[in-house]
């Protein structure tokens, strides 16, 4: 397994409504996981405000850092979706209506439907490329190694096997979770001596609370499956001299 | 109102399980809801690795470039809990054994129990100064302007209290909810006018799909309440007059 297969990601939310917590992100997790299951290891993730200048500044820097760039919000109709302008500046393109976009629209709306707010939403950077919604109508778009998607949870979600295709993948990111019955100090330096013997391999642990049961998962992480079960079978090596239960989650 | 009245800060989220997608971050939310409240901006969150040079180089990052920083995740007794060295390390400052902390968490557990694992959580930054935990004994801690909190968001929330007086927030940033039966492309013209006329108040509209219903919240947020009731006026005026809908949520 070559170095040459690990692929990364950023994901680039932004909204004020994320910032102020008035609303919860979920699109992190939705994309994440999506990502790591076509081989997309996502590395940062960062939460910015409806503001030109930092969106501009935070996608050239993180579009040269990182493989894939993913963005989330603010290419709705309203004053506040200032990302598709922002996309264009920070490429340095013309913003212009998308012709293709324009089509999709004109169809997916009732005549005289199609108002100039609707319109606002196939402003896109000069050649982009377009990511269709099939919940909604108004398309994403991707400009190079950049993807922009909207907010709406539900809508993101119905939108992602369409830029399957543009996303070049490595090796799936594999993953086992052991949920254990006892508290992460009991089991620290065991857990360190299997991640010091397993460095390539991502041993995490994390303590839960969850209907009356307090416990620790261990989650190992990989591209290889026999370095997982490696780590599974010294885990339970510890587990079983420890005496500890396995819990189902 | 002053600027210097604004008070701002960054929140950074480490941990791989956050970014795997396994693990959906709950605590920026709480973090900017209390932060709001006590007058603090939150301006930007980032979500990174349990990788140390990512967490020295992001955080001397953020420690100048807003007033506060609040970490969360990585201060646990595992392996992979390694924000409180990294800290350390950022800070330019010995890691080692905070006596006060030792002795609560000494008081804290059954003799006997006191054992490495746990010890290792009150290893910190030189001179920090405690977080105390009501829920969990394990305290976090602060150095300057840089605040590390467990990523357990039931910890974390029950922790909130006891940074309070070493915080100065400024003025607390209110907001008004305006909720719509309509849809974003129908008041987009009307609503950046209003904007327009008010551009020191944060306008933003946001779509929801909930329980059958369809419609925009039109959130404003200002730390001045005229401020916020000029807007209110100016949309009602053109809610009236579309003969839109008024829901409650």
């Amino acid at each position: 397994m070559s170095e040459k297969t690990k692929v990364n990601a950023a994901i680039l939310i932004i909204g004020n409504e994320i910032l102020s917590g008035r609303t919860q992100d979920t699109n992190t997790s939705t994309l994440s996981l999506w990502l790591n299951s076509i081989g997309v290891n996502v590395k940062e993730v960062r939460i910015i405000p409806d503001i030109e200048k930092n969106i501009v500044e935070t996608v050239n820097f993180l579009r040269k850092e990182y493989d894939y760039v993913f963005t989330t919000g603010g290419i709705g109709p309203t004053h506040d979706d200032i990302t598709a302008q922002s996309i264009a500046k920070a490429f340095n393109l013309e913003y212009e209506i998308h012709r293709e976009g324009y089509k999709i629209l004109e169809s997916y709306y009732k005549p005289g439907e199609f108002n100039e707010g609707r319109q606002k939403m196939i402003w896109m950077p000069k050649n982009a490329k377009l990511i269709l919604n099939p919940t909604s109508g108004a398309p994403g778009f991707s400009i190079e190694n950049v993807f922009c998607l909207p907010g709406v949870p539900s809508i993101l979600k119905s939108m992602l096997g369409g830029m399957k295709s543009d996303i070049v993948g490595g090796n799936p990111i594999l993953s086992h979770n052991i949920s254990l019955k006892t508290v992460e100090s009991e089991i620290a330096n065991s857990l360190t001596k299997v991640q010091e013997k397993n460095k390539d391999v991502e041993i995490g642990s994390y303590p839960f609370f969850q209907a009356g049961k307090l416990g620790v998962s261990i989650v190992i992480r990989s591209e290889d499956q026999d370095k997982i079960n490696n780590c599974i079978s010294q885990i339970l090596e510890f587990v079983k001299e420890k005496k500890i239960e396995i819990v189902n989650r």
